[in-house]
């Protein structure tokens, strides 16, 4: 526990001089004032986050965490458990998506095995952290003890901060896990109290008829476990998954070196609410990056406060979502720090006041 | 007129087969089907629109236009008119935002003078196709003649021709024009039969106070030229302006050669509505790249049918939030050209129907 006692209690306070000097820079490039529309906001809240006044994201890194969840065995999912393993080997040879995304942000990525239930032959390219076979069944107990929850956690933050150290600067938690849509809807309701009902949807594809089945498992798993919603680590040790707690911890160290986290989807979003109750002020540093099509990623993004930059109806996961978000991200950093001013471009400025 | 007639006359067909391949390649990618939401519809349109299954858009551009507006001399806008020459000479030093997001998107940019009114040094890099000094004041009567608009629509037309030949396959058209968002807001009231009271906006930031009078000049230019809104050329030559012209003329060359266009904001969108009229067909090219927080965009894109794929209230124009999308563009087209198929993959495909 020492070292996620340590993380939680550094994560600095937003820099409001570097928030001002940002937000008086963007009102002097040349262009109507505010008519950058959201990119504005963004980079002032990014330089308050990195202490810059023209903060520079060019280190980019997306870290997937894969891991199998005993609810799995419930019918939950549409997919077989299997796919777990075989997705992780698919993003090894960049046949996923979110290797053509990552490719295509500068992005790079790193694998990490949290817990993946079947065998496959060991490879350089996936970092081996496995906590167990998968978590537990939360249909009928806790996803895992206390002390494993906590070594999720750690494991995500140790994994962020070797990141940081080699300059890392903008960061994406994604993940692979069959049945991780239904851990994500537990934590999801428990912290954020939306009902199972509004907040459950089918994943990865599940046919409609089994959607109300997995509401019940979800309800069961609350029921069941009845997590102490204001302590993260018994909301992780109760609902799972090792991959969630893994995303919790580097989103909390990341936000601990003043690195961005740019939150994806519905797995992404219940990492993030776990984050926020070990660490409030790691919520400084989460953007949202889209919106997902699954119900209940938008109670989590509220509970947040956040509000998401891209929303094109996606619901991949993977980390997909939020490395699609880095142009955005990018393109408000560069032009708070490439534009000229009025002055410097010799232009004339506005005759009436705005 | 005998180029614009070719260009009309010669616009090819979506091509469904192409569609279909790309639909059933889609569906087979190491993802849940439908899971890469908006990304998935955009890649197989714009399959169609390339008659290319796996379509590749790596030879990227952005035109920017830019035109005075006679119109301007009515106090409609916040800028003086000396502006439209500046951002011109800031967008030659790269110091503005269209320079920054089309660097980013790894997009060309050429700058072409329709009718700046100030003068400046003759320099290589301003294409240089003056159609005078700026357009005649629609408030009292038509922008130019008939000659004049067939003569601005053929000058996009060429300068996007001559961009396809060197194997440019996307475009965006961008424009600088102090009074254009008046022009345009014209223009867009005529062909949607929207109201100058709900289409009005305060362009690049205009005093509230003064948004009352820009919609009486919108009205008064409605009313003095009175144009036949089934003839494109007739709206153009009513409504101005030059560089409206040319983009309407470069999104239809662009059709012609089965170039994906994606349309920026309001003025952008103007545009659009004209080649809509003058090649109905050149609509299957479009692309709107993202929501003006300018009240008429969205009436525009409305009547063309178009749903953007960014939604982040920017208002600058220049191309900037068409620009912006071509890395959403980029992304879809790269999922479905890199992604690897469930065979290719060896991973277990879903065990109920979607």
């Amino acid at each position: 526990m020492e070292l996620l006692e340590i993380i939680v209690k550094n994560i600095p306070a937003i820099d409001n001089a570097a928030i001002k000097v940002a937000a008086e820079r963007e009102d002097q490039l040349t262009k109507p004032i505010g008519s950058l529309g959201r990119l504005e906001e963004l980079v002032i809240k990014i330089a308050g986050m990195r202490a810059e006044a023209r903060p520079s994201l060019d280190k980019k890194k997306v870290i997937v965490f894969a891991s199998d969840h005993g609810v799995a065995l419930e019918g939950v999912g549409s997919y077989p458990q299997e796919v777990t393993m075989q997705m992780l080997m698919n993003f090894r040879v960049k046949g996923a998506a979110i290797n053509v995304l990552a490719a295509q942000a500068g992005a790079d990525i790193s694998l990490v095995d949290m817990g993946v239930a079947c065998p496959y032959p060991e490879a350089d390219d996936v970092i081996l952290r496995k906590l167990g076979p998968g978590t537990a069944n939360i249909a009928v107990g806790p996803a895992m003890d206390r002390a494993t929850a906590v070594k999720a956690l750690e494991t995500g933050m140790e994994l962020a901060l070797l990141d940081a150290d080699k300059g890392m600067n903008l960061l994406a938690v994604g993940e692979m896990g069959i049945g991780n849509t239904t851990s994500s809807a537990a934590i999801i309701c428990a912290v954020t109290g939306n009902s199972p009902d509004e907040v459950t949807g089918t994943g990865a594809g599940l046919a409609p008829e089994k959607l109300q089945h997995k509401k019940e498992i979800v309800k069961k798993a609350l029921a069941v476990n009845s997590p102490d919603v204001t302590d993260g680590i018994d909301v992780l040790a109760s609902l799972g998954g090792f991959e969630i707690g893994a995303m919790a911890g580097a989103i909390v160290a990341a936000a601990s070196r003043r690195i961005p986290v740019v939150i994806d989807g519905i797995i992404s979003s219940a990492a993030a609410l776990i984050a926020s109750l070990i660490a409030p002020d790691s919520v400084n540093y989460m953007i949202a990056g889209h919106r997902s099509q699954v119900p209940g990623h938008s109670f989590a993004l509220a509970k947040l406060g956040l509000e998401p930059y891209l929303e094109l109806d996606m619901r991949l996961g993977e980390g997909t979502g939020a490395v699609l978000c880095f142009n955005i991200v990018e393109a408000a950093c560069r032009t708070l720090d490439e534009m000229a001013t009025f002055a410097e471009a010799g232009v004339s400025e506005a005759n009436d006041e705005n």
